[in-house]
């Protein structure tokens, strides 16, 4: 039965959609209207209490008699365009699960399943407007954001029928937070690999970013001897490889030089100018500071060999440990449903970046086909999903017993 | 004397052009029927009979009255868009320089300075039809390649007064043609660095082109482990180093990976598909034969490791050895004019490529400054030109009186 819902759930909260292919469902969008209209009776069905806030989050709240403090469960709501039916939603349906199974329980605590308006950040260019809001963190400057249609964020919220004005009232209080947890698709092959329904996270990523800018001397392909050559594309196949060689020798890190511009990009010219950026994410501030003093190193050799290097920082986030005390109650509670613990980092973002500004926070990744996400194909076995559901109401009713 | 005339001769040729920058003379166009008028009464005072072909091709003929043979020298008179003013018009103007200081003595062969009307082919794509006329391995396909308006080439023959269908008739004989000898900027920087003057040039390279295409695997930047990624973009990178190694270390071979795309090109997704072109140019077929098998040998690493790639020859034009009798007569009198004898290959194509169909070719190339060509900047010292008008009058006294 529960195997039912929770299927059914995922099925109706999908057809929230612009039409196809995959699911697109943005931020502040009548899809988003559809959705809280599917979700608010849902969230009461399984006996909670229901809130839209003036950030666009749908909260839903077992309130507890027994004491002030809040455990907080959830995910997001909004998609990319063209995305998978899982990727966010299925962490506010396995908690609205979790929740439906605990209805009848009293815990010493409160639960609350958040929907977070938005986290893929794909309408405004900004992201985590709703968990920076509920974890009190919150930049009134994104609200001047704008989408495509030069709509600002700020206007979306009141055309929504929201206050933007209001938003700061949204944060908790840091004394009654006793943690966030969010159950998530892994988005990458590893639990497949390894034959795991459900891993840990150990924490989410940091993430830099650099672009960098790369003169050589554009010329005659030809006629231009090779040692007199300054081939731009020669140069930045460095960055490539020693990016590439880097990170499979280092532990816990990835990186990736995903977009690269060569000038003039023509069958028989020396490339003169190249322009490529180079992301590294580490769950570790340390191991990604070291890989950023290598990355200079090629820098400076290509510098000697008398190319001009440009290269700037043009993004960074913080990384974000996950909580050891959480993370061990729900390690716990994973061996005793079966499943061997496998931890592993999030090399993607996600709302517990800003929820970790109010609480200590904990994730568990649910195995998913081909470690698709963001694509219409993304896909998860029922099951697998079930699993990470028990464990996260085994680790609730430990938590309980333990208060 | 000299030296002014040809700096003259230089300008007034250059300012047969578009306006700048640099200098812009196509096929068939108002700016090549200016160059004509100005260079036909300059061949007439150098002691030339002129004829416009068909092909447009001016021709100056000094008849001999000894033999029906003829030693061929000249270049072309058409530019890339906003080139220099010596790419093709050196070559002219110092054979007419030479004819000019040649005037007054009877030899015992005809010499004919040949100012073909197109080798760049930046007008319709196609080119030396000049020259191939005169070689007699012209290709009626050519005629109907247009320009940018959709004009054909017959058309535009046509519009210049020129009659297409009597091209076949502007062929040469292969028994009284002597060899083709042309002067050329070096449009490289290896005469600069050596601080020579002139070179000798050893052969006109041969030139390949490959297209190839690689599919690995799009990914989350974050998410996909590193040993589990299939970069196209760290594939291709394998192109680029391996060529660039590769030509360094072996003789008579460059090679350039000119063109490359990558797809999705952004900056937190793992590429998934990449395009490269992949040139190779060698005077020697042997030597770029042996770096083609080289080259699939990436391959097939590559496709080992799981890449899909399709790679294919799109291009290939057979390299001419320089004819080592005219050569070495070049080399002798370069030696008699205080010039130390340096060998280099042309790794640029010519209208020797189509001479040498008719008859032995050598060439001859003349210092430029900074290896630039192609450009308003292209550059070269005027001594340096005249060094090479006297080389070239010495070749020919000494070939008639050896005659």
């Amino acid at each position: 039965m529960t195997r039912e819902y929770l299927s059914e759930w995922l099925e109706k909260a999908a057809c929230c959609s612009l039409p196809g292919p995959g699911v697109s469902r943005l931020f502040l969008t009548r899809e988003h209207r559809n959705l809280l209209n599917y979700l608010e009776p849902l969230m009461n069905r399984c006996g909670l209490d229901t809130q839209l806030d003036d950030a666009g989050n749908l909260v839903g709240r077992k309130p507890s008699r027994l004491s002030s403090k809040t455990l907080y469960l959830g995910s997001h709501q909004d998609t990319v365009p063209s995305g998978g039916r899982y990727d966010g939603m299925l962490g506010i349906l396995v908690a609205l699960l979790a929740a439906h199974e605990l209805k009848d329980e009293e815990l010493p605590f409160s639960i609350e399943v958040l929907a977070f308006g938005d986290e893929e950040g794909t309408r405004f260019n900004s992201t985590l407007l709703g968990s920076t809001a509920v974890a009190g963190c919150f930049d009134e400057q994104i609200l001047a954001c704008t989408d495509k249609s030069g709509v600002t964020l700020r206007e979306a919220l009141q055309r929504f029928g929201l206050n933007p004005d209001h938003i700061h009232s949204i944060a908790r209080d840091k004394e009654d937070a006793i943690g966030y947890v969010e159950v998530h698709i892994e988005q990458g092959p590893v639990l497949e690999k390894e034959q795991l329904p459900v891993g840990l996270v150990s924490a989410i990523t940091g993430i830099e970013r650099h672009i960098v800018k790369i003169a050589g001397k554009s010329g005659h392909a030809g006629t231009v001897p090779m040692h007199l050559r300054k081939d731009a594309l020669v140069a930045a196949g460095k960055y490539v490889s020693w990016l590439d060689n880097y990170c499979k020798t280092e532990e816990n890190i990835v990186g990736v030089v995903g977009k690269l511009d060569i000038h003039p990009n023509s069958v028989n010219v020396i490339p003169g100018t190249a322009e490529l950026t180079l992301e590294l994410r580490s769950p570790d501030k340390q191991t990604r500071l070291e890989a950023r003093e290598q990355f200079q190193t090629v820098t400076a050799k290509l510098v000697d060999k008398g190319f001009t290097v440009e290269s700037d920082l043009i993004y960074s986030l913080e990384e974000v440990s996950c909580d050891q005390g959480l993370t061990g109650r729900l390690q716990t509670a994973m061996e005793k449903e079966g499943v061997t613990p496998r931890t592993l980092f999030s090399g993607a973002g996600h709302d517990g970046l800003a929820m970790a500004h109010l609480c200590p926070i904990a994730m568990l990744f649910v195995r998913c086909r081909d470690g698709l996400s963001h694509h219409p194909d993304e896909a998860i076995e029922i099951e697998d999903a079930l699993k990470s559901k028990d464990i996260l109401k085994r680790f609730i009713k430990q938590l309980a017993s333990d208060f």
